[in-house]
């Protein structure tokens, strides 16, 4: 437990916290405890407190990106198998009190279950020391990771990459526009103009209004 | 806007935050704004804020109760409709920058942009002053709330309320059992015992297991 509290960098002033966070519902179940000593009440805690300490960071790292991007960055920080990466990199596994049917099914190595005791974990600290503890915490083991979600995402996010140059440029509007559709209903072609301020910069086609967009935004991120 | 601030018992250090969650995204469109120019990401940020005051009001109110059904009273009390009923009466709605279209279209009583724009100020008083901040306005809109939320789940939660008292009177373990199941496949009555410690205390019939179940905790209450 010693060794946990080294790797999150946090002490608990009250060590039961911790102790609660490590104990999985199986565990109780074995030892005729009641419900709530177990992890899932601190996982319910430590779930939002995940969510708001990674959305504040995107929000800080991305000052000019839109609310659906953020959104798409964050739930690939926040889904199961991420959490449960952490969890292996803090070594919680070795850490957790499951029932012995639990433990030799592979319990200690089971996203579901290591997700939910990072989650817990998190709880943990927050229940411990507010806020403004929890934080450094989550930002330690998912601020380096927030770089790696966002390549995934925006590799070919010209789009992104051109509202962001735009900005810097001091760009007032960025405005798409479809100016030709052809072929028929079932197989058109779309072209597309992307506009600086009203005027254009580029123009790009592609087999939806979408894609043809991406293409002119491709071109246009030279010519601002 | 000095009115809002009186409303939320909180005063910002950047007024620019709290101007720019009264803007909705109608507002920017018709004036040539930039998308991050309007309340979403603010919105991003609050969401957060409210589910991370929120369960931390439930877990320090019912130290005994289950994930579950934390999670139930929690999920009433942020849904769309409670959300907009606060914003509607801290007034949020003649502070809203909107768009004319959206204006005329009754935009400042629509649930779902009060419930936007409320979540997004909360954001703002994160964003302005951190989680310390944010905690007591969130709580001086919502805790009251908590009681009517529990009073909804909790009518008729026989099952709980006999988990609570046994807990006070420190019973370590309530426990359930099928006695009798009568009738046919399709018509079926079951009697069930409910136990403290091991102890028998009552018993319930129902058509499923779970309405007897109900019923022995009911008739159980007073037997404990």
């Amino acid at each position: 437990m010693e060794q946990l509290e080294k790797q999150l960098g946090y002490t608990f002033k009250d060590k039961d916290k911790l102790l609660l966070a490590m104990t999985h519902s199986s565990y109780i179940t074995e030892h005729d405890m009641t419900r709530e000593m177990c992890n899932e009440r601190l996982e319910f805690l430590g779930d939002s407190v995940i969510e708001l300490a990674v959305r504040e960071s995107l929000y800080e790292k991305f000052p000019h990106e839109e609310e659906g991007k953020l959104s798409q960055i964050k739930s690939a920080l926040v889904r199961c198998e991420s959490l449960a990466a952490v969890a292996r990199e803090i070594g919680i596994g070795s850490c957790l009190r499951l029932g012995k049917g639990e433990d030799m099914a592979g319990g200690r190595d089971k996203d579901s279950i290591l997700e939910n005791a990072f989650e817990a974990l998190m709880g943990a600290v927050f229940a411990d020391g507010g806020f403004e503890a929890a934080r450094p915490v989550v930002k330690k083991f998912l601020d380096h990771r927030i770089d790696e979600a966002v390549k995934e995402h925006r590799v070919d996010d010209h789009k992104g990459r051109l509202q962001e140059k735009a900005h810097k440029k001091h760009i007032k509007k960025l405005s798409y526009k479809t100016i030709k559709a052809t072929g028929q209903s079932h197989d058109r072609t779309f072209t597309v103009e992307v506009y600086a301020d009203g005027r254009a910069l580029a123009q790009g086609t592609g087999k939806s209004k979408k894609e043809a967009e991406i293409m002119a935004a491709k071109k246009a991120i030279n010519r601002i």
